[in-house]
């Protein structure tokens, strides 16, 4: 399970004053506290209120940089933005995201090529919005599997995002993620990865990490690679160790929760 | 999501003591405990060291009626004393269980039409054991649910338990188990109903707990109804409830966790 730390994202607070602050610090901390707690990737959001989003993003992926290895999830809908994000990635990223439309698709896949960059492909049109049942999900989700062929990227780089929305507003939504999820893994060989924006379920939910861990757990039974998501919610994390085990994609040993926080898939 | 509380069973020392005593309070306490935080059923064993096994099952099934109208799942390889257990229940039982042998068959499924009891159906063999994948559960499953036509048991009566090993010494086994239990909701229409007992999952491991709920949340991803269980680990009854409420079973409200607990399903 690949979790991508959400937390360097000016839409929190002491992100976003620390991008107006240029305060190393606090960007440096998460970066730190992320990665050893298990995160794998790290997610980089300069937010919607920076003045100057370019030098934001560049100012934050080489503040990281300076700190840990973790490869970095440039978070944006601004493709230019994501690309001047990429030259100063020192290892490959992933971009998040690409709608399924085609002029997204001829934008973000040939960038990735280039970058050797992963991409997270949504399952939903941006002109249309998201579809309501799973078999419109998976087939906007086949045409980026189509285009990976086209534009030379292997299947494998990219991660389908069936979209989660809150439960407590689209309660027939997760289960269609669900079988969103099951069917991409299941209609193509080699499979794309599969991702979500794990934290989305539960917005202005009581017991917020409750149903966030009980959808991991879920998710991952019907096939989930990787989750956007808190990594520094320990029971999250424990979760995931646990379902990996109960999925046979790791050796059984009775410290298996601490093993799953020190190592990175 | 059904829980079948699994507490009173003369393995636990307090039970078997109890049971020698004629203590009636133990028994009570936790047919109340169970029953308060949400099992909707009670597992009866009467464990391997009761010196007059039919006079124990009768004891514990007049005294957990005494205080409680919850339904009993009578838990025995023997099915004479199951069916002496039938005849004082008060309410339709379950019968814990039955192999999907031919002869054992032909002995429990006119026993629970008669008693109008539901049944655990093992998607084993008591002769060749537990198969080691799913197709062959299946197959064992799938005469279990045309044994149901032929004895005029009701579909829905039939639980059918793919069987749990524990994770440490089986570990390829849960991912059978989840794939089986996907199956059998999938392959008959109306479909049976599917059990596990879920607290074998982690037998002698560490991190019980956790296992149990994360492997509870991911079976439930693939169709599950019903887990013999321990229904007073609160985290894993809030697991419960978050899972039905993230399957759409259940309207979402603020409380739902405390509300599951209240409820029989």
């Amino acid at each position: 399970m690949e979790i991508i730390g959400e937390r360097i994202n000016g839409m929190f607070k002491d992100i976003k004053e620390a991008i107006i602050n240029q305060d190393k610090k606090v960007i440096q901390d998460w970066a730190i506290k992320q990665t050893e707690n298990g995160a794998s990737w790290l997610d980089v959001n300069v937010g919607a209120s920076a003045p100057d989003k370019v030098a934001a993003m560049k100012w934050l992926i080489n503040t990281i940089q300076e700190v840990v290895d973790t490869p970095l999830c440039l978070d944006s809908t601004d493709y230019d933005l994501i690309e001047e994000g990429l030259k100063v990635c020192k290892r490959p990223a992933m971009i998040n995201s690409c709608h399924a439309d085609r002029y997204k698709i001829e934008r973000v896949f040939p960038m990735a090529k280039y970058y050797n960059a992963k991409v997270i492909g949504l399952a939903m049109s941006e002109t249309s919005g998201i579809p309501k049942n799973a078999d419109a999900r998976v087939a906007l989700a086949m045409e980026m599997v189509a285009a990976c062929d086209e534009f030379g990227l292997p299947f494998e780089d990219l991660y389908i995002d069936p979209l989660i929305l809150p439960v407590n507003v689209a309660q027939d939504h997760p289960v269609e993620a669900m079988e969103t999820i099951r069917q991409v893994k299941f209609l193509s060989d080699p499979a794309p990865k599969t991702v979500v924006g794990l934290s989305n379920v539960s917005q202005k939910c009581n017991n917020r990490k409750l149903i966030n861990r009980t959808m991991l757990a879920m998710l991952m039974a019907c096939g989930l690679d990787a989750a956007i998501a808190d990594a520094n919610d320990d029971e999250l994390m424990d979760t995931a160790a646990a379902a990996r085990i109960l999925l046979n994609k790791e050796i059984y040993c009775d410290s298996y929760a601490e093993l799953f926080k020190s190592r990175k898939y």
